[in-house]
C-alpha cells in the first residue's frame, strides 16, 4: 500500500466527460489499496476568464478580490470529481484551501505555502476516502484567500505530497512527460523515462511549461517523487528524481528554449567602481529580474557597454528605472525583444568538458551569431536574434544525440 | 445617515456592464452618506449551469459537495463587484459566508441561518467601506460551506439586516416591485406602493416569485423594512412593510396563482377513526408536502374520497408512498397534474365578508369548476383546471377592483 498524490491540470478536468476520465484513474489506484489525495486545478479556459473579468472590473485590481474571485474555478473541479467518484462507490471528500487549511504568507496572486495542516486529511486517507483538495488556493492569516500563481496547483500537489510524507506525487497534465526539447519543433524529440531534480528545475524555468519552477524546488528540497505523465494515455511517464537514482548519465539531456526574453544595452557607460551595483540595484528593487549579462571594456578602459536580459514584459518598467537612475551615465540605451534564449542543461556536464565549446561551434556553423552567454553547472545559455531560434534547436538537438532515431 | 443592506439577483449582476451598473447605485447610497452592506447573487445562469453540472456528475449527490459547488457563483459576483467599486473611488471588500462567518445548520442544500458574527463588518462599515456579501451561502459546525435553497440571497439579505439592525434592506430585481398579479397574464397589474409582510408572505408561498418566502417570515419576524424594487429603472418600488403602516387597506391586494400544482385522490377509503393521519403522517415522514385537502363521506357514512394537493414534482413519491402503506385501505388512486391553484390575497379581508361568495360567483359565471378549496384569515385559494387560469386571474383581477384603470 503506497500514498500518492494525483494532480491534474485544467485539460484533463476540461469538462464533466474528462472529469469522469479522471475518476476512473482514481478508482484505479484507490482499487489497488492505495491511500488517494488528489489537486485538481480549474476547468480549462475557467481561470482565463476569471482574470478578464477581474482586469476588465479594475485594471489595478486589489489582490485579495483578485484572489477570491480566481480561486472559484478549483472549487467547482473539486467538488464535481468529488460527485463522481462518490457516484461510482468510491468515498471521497473535497476541500478548499481554507477548509484544510493550507496556509500561506499574505502576498496575494503568488503566495508562498507556510504551512499544511493535514490532521484531517490523514484521518480521512486512513479511512479509505479520497481526498481531494482545490489546487492554486489556500488562506492567508487574516482569513482570505489567497492564491500561488500561474501554475500553483503543481505547487499545491508537491506541498501536498511533502505534508502528507506520500510515496509519490503523480502530475497529469496533457503530454507524456519531459520531453527532450518541444516536439513542436523538433519531430524526433524523445520522452526522457527520467531526469533529475536540477536538469527539471532548469528546464522548468527556461522555459519549458511542463512544470511549474517553484514545485520543482520544492520537490528537490522536499524530496518527493514527482511523476509527469498524460491523463489522455496510460504510457508511462517521466520521473523527477534525484541524481543518485539516474545510472545513465546523459550529457544533455535537454534543449530548452524561451522566447518571452527581451536585451537591453547601456551603450557608454561610465566605467567606475560599483558602477554595477547602481544599475542593478534599483532594477532589483524595482522587482526586474535580470537574468544575463555581458560586459564589454573599451580599449581605454574608460568606457563600457553593458548588455543584460530582462522578462520581454518588463522592458518599459527597467528602462523608466534606468532613465530614473540619474547619476548612471551613459551615451545610449538599446532594447531588442527580437531574441530567444536557447538552453543545452544536463547534469552530466559536470563530469564533461567540452560541452560549450560544440555547443558554439553548432550555432557558428549554421551562421547563428550568439549575443550573450551564460552558464551554471548544469546548463550553458545563449541568447540569439529571434528568427534562428527553432533552427538552432533542431541542430543542438541532432548534435547532442538526442534525436528519437539515434538512439 | 442610515445603515442600509441593498440585495441585487442575477440578472442585475448578469455582466461586467450591469455590475458597473450596480456599483453606480451602492455610490450613490454611499455618497449619500449611508452605511452600506450588499449582498450579491450569481451572475445570472451560473446557479443553473452549476446544478446542472452536479446532477449530471452524480443523479444522487452529495449535498455538501452541492453545497461547495453551486456557492462558487457568489463568489464571483462578490469580488468583482468589490474591485468594480474599488476602481471608482469607493472602499469596498467582499466576504464569504464562512468569512463573515454566516452560520447555519448542516441542512446542505437548503440550510437555516443560526447566527452572523457581524463584529468585522459593523467595523468596516463604520469605517465608510462598503461591505459586499456573497449571498446564498454560509458555513455549518463541521467547517462546510452550507446553501440556503433557490432564491436563498434573499434570505441572506434580510438575515443581514436584521443581524445589522439595517435601516431598510433594499431587494433589487428585474421587475419594479411587487404587483396585483402577474403583469405577463393581466396587461392590467398594478404595481403595489405598499403591501403587508402577511401578503407579502402569502403571495410568495402562493407563487409570485418576486421574493423568497424564507425571506418574507424573517423580515416580519425581524421587523426589517424590505423594498422591492428595480435595478434597471430609477423608480420607486414597493415597501413590505407592518399592517400599521398602511393607512387604506384594500379588501384584496393581490391574485396568485401556481402551476406547479397537482391533486391526488383516493376514492373509496375505509372511513376509520384515524385514518387521515394514517395517509398524511407518511406522506409527512417522506417530505412530501401536502397543501389543500378534502375529503367528501359517502352516504352511508362507510366510505371516504380523500383529495389533497402535492408539489407536482413529488407526484410519483407521493403515490409511491400511499401504495406502500399496505394497511390503508382504497379503491383506486387518481393524480392530475393538469391545474392550478389561484389564489386571492388581502389583509382586508380579516374585517370584509362576502371576498370567498364573491371569487366563487365570479369563477361560476365564467364557467370554470372549483375543485377544491382552502382558505385562511388573508386569503383563499382554489384549485381549477389548467387551461383556465388565465381566465380566471384576469376575472377575479377585475372584479375586485385591481386593474389600474379602474383606480
Amino acid at each position: 500500500m503506497s500514498r500518492i498524490v494525483m494532480k491534474f491540470g485544467g485539460t484533463s478536468v476540461a469538462n464533466l466527460e474528462r472529469i469522469r476520465a479522471v475518476a476512473e484513474r482514481v478508482k484505479q489506484e484507490a482499487d489497488a489499496g492505495n491511500q488517494v489525495a488528489v489537486v485538481v486545478s480549474a476547468m480549462a479556459g475557467t481561470t482565463d476568464q476569471l482574470i478578464k473579468w477581474v482586469e476588465e472590473a479594475s485594471p489595478l485590481h486589489d489582490a485579495r478580490e483578485y484572489d477570491a474571485v480566481v480561486s472559484s474555478g478549483e472549487q467547482v473541479t473539486a467538488g464535481l470529481l468529488a460527485l463522481v467518484l462518490q457516484n461510482m462507490g468510491i468515498s471521497a471528500r473535497s476541500w478548499l484551501g481554507w477548509q484544510v487549511p493550507f496556509k500561506t504568507n499574505n502576498v496575494h496572486g503568488s503566495a508562498r505555502i507556510e504551512n499544511i495542516d493535514t490532521t484531517q486529511m490523514i484521518d480521512r486517507l486512513e479511512d479509505n476516502i479520497v481526498c481531494i483538495m482545490a489546487g492554486f488556493q489556500g488562506i492567508s492569516d487574516d482569513n482570505r484567500i489567497t492564491t500561488l500563481g500561474r501554475g500553483g496547483s503543481d505547487t499545491s500537489a508537491v506541498a501536498l505530497a511533502a505534508a502528507l510524507n506520500a510515496d509519490r506525487c503523480d502530475i497529469y497534465t496533457d503530454v507524456e512527460g519531459v520531453y527532450t526539447t518541444d516536439p513542436r519543433i523538433v519531430s524526433a524529440a524523445r520522452k526522457l523515462d527520467k531526469v533529475t531534480y536540477e536538469e527539471m528545475l532548469e528546464m522548468a524555468s527556461l522555459g519549458a511549461k511542463v512544470l511549474q519552477t517553484r514545485s520543482v524546488s520544492m520537490a528537490m528540497n522536499h524530496g518527493v517523487r514527482v511523476q509527469v505523465l498524460s491523463s489522455f494515455t496510460d504510457k508511462p511517464g517521466t520521473l523527477v528524481v534525484d541524481e543518485d537514482e539516474i545510472v545513465e548519465k546523459q550529457v544533455v539531456s535537454g534543449i530548452a528554449y524561451a522566447k518571452d526574453e527581451a536585451k537591453i544595452t547601456l551603450v557608454g557607460v561610465q566605467n567606475t567602481p560599483g558602477i554595477a551595483g547602481e544599475i542593478f540595484g534599483p532594477l532589483a528593487e524595482g522587482n526586474v529580474n535580470v537574468d544575463m549579462i555581458i560586459q564589454n571594456i573599451s580599449e581605454d578602459g574608460k568606457k563600457t557597454d553593458l548588455t543584460f536580459t530582462v522578462p520581454e514584459g518588463d522592458v518599459d518598467k527597467a528602462e523608466a528605472i534606468l532613465k530614473d537612475t540619474g547619476h548612471v551615465k551613459y551615451a545610449k540605451l538599446m532594447s531588442d525583444t527580437e531574441v530567444v534564449k536557447i538552453s543545452v542543461i544536463g547534469v552530466g556536464m559536470r563530469s564533461h568538458a567540452g560541452v560549450a565549446a560544440r555547443m558554439f561551434e553548432t550555432l557558428a556553423a549554421k551562421g547563428i551569431n550568439i549575443q550573450v552567454i551564460s552558464t551554471s553547472e548544469i546548463k550553458i545559455s545563449v541568447l540569439i536574434r529571434a528568427e534562428y531560434y527553432e533552427l538552432a534547436v533542431r541542430a543542438l538537438h541532432t548534435v547532442f544525440g538526442l534525436d528519437s532515431d539515434q538512439e
